[in-house]
């Protein structure tokens, strides 16, 4: 028996109990800019889709799934601002004409805000209203795995602070409010808004009167992300307008 | 060249972009008898962990994730009463001595009060309390795994009406009571919680008065399941005691 005979068989022999699949992670990288919710897109390379927009996806080799993740945005794509890294959900799937089984692990990423992309940077945020209106073309999948990632986020942000890392390192609760319902779609009364970051202790953290003047003609506060992680009693968020 | 020669080489070539993890899944599933909070174990079998306990653990083969869960704890096992099965953490790591690499999704699997177990059930209910008293040795790794899940069970018990589905279908308050201080290790006050429960519209639906009376001398009322799924505002869960 050859020596590649024998490497053949082994692999064979092997296959059963050894390796069947193969691992991606499918990245939904969010940002709010102004009055947008943004998406981490890539320009989807292969023809027929030449043209097309798609969500960054990594296959996952010898480091571990997070250490992959959080390489892969913030050196491989250049995303500096990547605040936090979350898996959400796994699902299986094959490969057409192949035996190779797929797992593919779907991450929410959020991406802070920075006053301007460095040249590093692959890839870009789209808007999701561009996306939906179809500026912005995108496979069916990839618009899917989006909308799961945007209600997992919604969920979230009732149950944590973690819009704060959606805002620049200091912000105004109007900008705060921006954020909720960029990612909640849905417009919210300003004073209950207030009333209910101001009245959570740790929510935010007071750093000083702002230089500008705000519409009343005082000059806004600003805040940076306070102490709490976890809200109890969670933020209410409002039922769908029609 | 050999036959077998090209087939190796197509396989060593095709290996960058092919099969490299062998997926598992692990399961901690959970039932409350009376006030004991209990995990589904099995014997441990090979030497040198024989007399041990485990964890079920199945590798994914060509079903997808969540069908093969299922499947696996309801009918492999023989659990009858599987009534909630939740995908918790994925996390990576190699096998000693192979180049295969690993991907073990830790599931959490809820199974409802049933009289009696069936003939064809596979595996035990261990008491926590046995297992963290060392009655039943368990590996660290899967000890670990428990303490996971049980910290994603008392979050879940939180913010849903899960807690429901670990009573029997007709429970009375004071059961479902046991079932989150059971979860959450920790005393509850009768009288709050029953305010709680009874004043969150769906969590419960009144059933009819319980033969028995309880020790007040009055009938218990019985309650099943009601409609809501998610709690807003969550259910306080008291600080750990010291």
């Amino acid at each position: 028996m050859s020596q590649f005979e024998q490497l053949y068989l082994d692999t064979a022999f092997l296959e059963p109990s050894g390796a069947n699949f193969e691992v991606n992670l499918e990245f939904v990288v969010f940002q709010v800019s102004k009055r947008d919710l943004k998406v981490l897109t890539l320009p989807a390379g292969h023809s027929p889709f030449e043209g097309d927009l798609s969500l960054p996806m990594r296959r996952l080799g010898m480091e571990g799934l997070n250490s992959t993740g959080h390489t892969y945005i913030s050196q491989e794509l250049g995303i500096d601002s990547l605040v936090h890294l979350e898996q959400i959900t796994a699902y299986t799937g094959s490969k057409k004409n192949s035996p190779v089984r797929q797992l593919n692990m779907l991450l929410l990423g959020l991406a802070g805000r920075i006053p301007k992309a460095t040249r590093r940077q692959r890839g870009s945020f789209t808007p999701l209203t561009e996306i939906s209106s179809g500026l912005g073309s995108m496979s069916t999948h990839d618009q899917h795995m989006i909308l799961l990632a945007r209600e997992f986020l919604s969920s979230l942000i009732q149950n944590t602070t973690v819009a704060t890392l959606l805002c620049p390192e200091q912000f105004t609760l109007g900008t705060l409010r921006r954020v909720y319902e960029c990612v909640w779609d849905t417009p919210l009364d300003n004073a209950n808004f207030r009333r209910k970051i101001l009245g959570t202790d740790g929510f935010v953290e007071f750093v000083s009167k702002a230089k500008q003047q705000n519409k009343q003609g005082r000059p806004s506060h600003l805040y940076k992300s306070g102490s709490l992680d976890k809200l109890n009693p969670s933020f209410q968020r409002p039922p769908f307008s029609t």
